[in-house]
């Protein structure tokens, strides 16, 4: 993937500001808002089925996060989408603890079903989960079993690559190695640390920040998708670099997201590990 | 205005520890309390309707914040608003995205109809919808057509100050230069920095500071506001000066508290850079 | 108390990860993900009677904390706590400002009543509450006429215990002395700072870390939980300790989380200031 591709990426959201409806989980709803602005969004959440379709109207994508869902949320999650849907605004799903239990993956699959999801993005057991494959799911964690290696990688691709086709769908599995695909196309990204699970978020965070990509550059979604996820785990490694000897996961989480502010477009390109499948 | 209202104002904060009640938005709502704990109030947060009324009346002050306002939550917001207003007690009220939406502006507008406010802050936008203007609000930022600069300052207060009356209380709007209003008077504060709107819930936070320091400093409720306002500004300028080069927006944000909750009474009396119109 | 065994509680904290199911408050949940991932636990938030009893089920236990309690919640609470109930699962339940409304007294009696709690943790107003005493509490903070200390430490101990037989649980009372009592013994520990009261949260953390500690310490429920206080508290002294001139109550939050990351089982050995009473 041309390098280029991913800075002007990150520099058409930090040129357009692009604002983002986010219905999402409350555990992490405050790092999300704060990713978002510092990669150069702006954040809207409104979860009331009275309010929501007003807001999906104002902004320019819309993230759904089944993180705390509720019989409430999730009749909002619907009629905001529609009007996403049809506004023709991206709509990024993350279909968190799908497989882990009855209600999270039967309205994962019912807002796939309904409504035109742009991205989906999850973690590997959260993804197979979507096919129907028996679930696996540790909680909110990707099972061990389910881990994308350089070894399993092209079969996994596969995979995906199958699923974004029976979805019609951007999909993308972040893990140790995390993988993006369209039908045709299937891009691997080689950035990020292992400390970044031991914060509560980076996938929601991640999501919002790939609605932001997705929207400032709406004729490369696959691109957007991997600039925003490549550019994540570059701010993982920057944030874990910076580390010194009393600082923990609570340190990581602020100097993560900092690096993201500090995030520049030739930064992105030359630290992007990104292999085209 | 007396820089020793402003000091005293701080100081009456620190000696009675104000105990506030905060119904307020899910995204911000941890950074608010830990806002209110820095500046040496305390907060409570309840907003189930059979457990608001109990929690407002053992308390000094109500914030209502409609930032991801609900059915359920508007109806708490009106019935403990009835209670702080049978008590006296002060009542700040936030109107996040008012002119965003219709359920916010008419949310906004219900519950300063019905309820004894005290002191309304937002940003321009925000107030302005509250004026019944056509509204511009950008998400729950303010319109950038809607900046108070020094060109139009003279005629947003007097805008500003007949809103004031009209609505029977204090009206702060905060942004690049503050303003506070009541029919009478007009104060602008020219403390902050432009970094403050680059994280999420800096207005918020501000909220649950102001009522503090309004609970603390009942007889003076328009120096209080304007204490609260600029001490805030000025935390927020002491948080930009302590960033390095790797510092970003997160860690702009524990700056940001930190600097409340180390302000000194002198820090605020000569840092305050307040102005009768 | 063998200090080995509160460095083996720790120990098999991080061999096992225990995943703990939390049904808390919006203010605080993200900072108890953190701590509990902090500690090396892992958190899932469910709060959905269609979600959380099977995400209980999935878990090794729960925390029930009524810090934002509402109508929905509360009957969740009962039904996934049914479920751990069932199961054999550790429960830890927070009466987050039981004595300061009606429905927070009564929500925390009806869950002791009907569930089989484990530990019940909250400050001396909480505690006092729930046994039908006349209420103090001051918000969410204990009343300073009910602090703990030297002079009174054998009387509250004798109090505590008797709770601790009557409800069948241990109770874990946490001030600037902590008592941890079952019916036939009680301990005392002499962790932790002043500031830690200076943030929102540390009780709530501590929950879940406590639910932790006794997950993966079945046959030590006592030890457990008495290392996971005592842990806590340590923390707080390094994160104090850490502290610079600039910081402020929201540094400590973050070295306070850092602090329970890097904890060593030596170390919490060694700084460990438990008193068997």
């Amino acid at each position: 993937m041309d390098s280029k591709l991913l800075s002007s990426a990150l520099e058409n959201v930090r040129a357009t500001t692009p604002l983002v409806h986010c219905i999402t989980n409350y555990v992490t709803v405050n790092d999300c808002a704060n990713a978002l602005l510092a990669c150069g969004g702006s954040p809207i959440m409104a979860d009331d089925i009275d309010d929501a379709p007003a807001i999906t109207r104002i902004c320019g994508g819309l993230v759904l996060n089944i993180g705390t869902l509720n019989a409430r949320t999730i009749e909002t999650m619907h009629a905001a989408g529609k009007v996403a849907g049809e506004l023709g605004h991206p709509i990024v799903l993350d279909p968190v603890g799908a497989g882990a239990s009855p209600l999270r993956t039967d309205t994962a699959a019912a807002l796939i079903d309904e409504l035109p999801i742009t991205v989906v993005r999850g973690n590997m057991s959260e993804i197979k989960a979507l096919t129907g494959a028996a679930a696996a799911t540790r909680g909110v964690d990707a099972n061990p079993d389910d881990a994308v290696t350089e070894d399993n990688l092209a079969e996994v691709a596969a995979i995906v690559r199958e699923l974004a086709g029976k979805l019609g769908c951007i999909v993308a599995v972040t893990g140790a190695i995390d993988l993006v695909a369209t039908a045709e196309r299937a891009v691997a990204i080689r950035n990020g640390r292992a400390i970044m699970g031991k914060i509560t978020g980076t996938g929601c965070m991640l999501d919002t920040i790939i609605a932001a990509y997705v929207v400032a550059n709406p004729d490369h979604a696959l691109e957007a998708t991997v600039a925003a996820i490549a550019g994540w785990g570059l701010a993982g490694e920057v944030a874990e670099d910076r580390m010194g000897e009393l600082d923990g996961n609570a340190s990581f989480r602020t100097y993560l997201i900092d690096a993201a502010f500090n995030m520049a477009a030739d930064q992105l390109a030359n630290g992007a590990r990104v292999e085209e499948l």
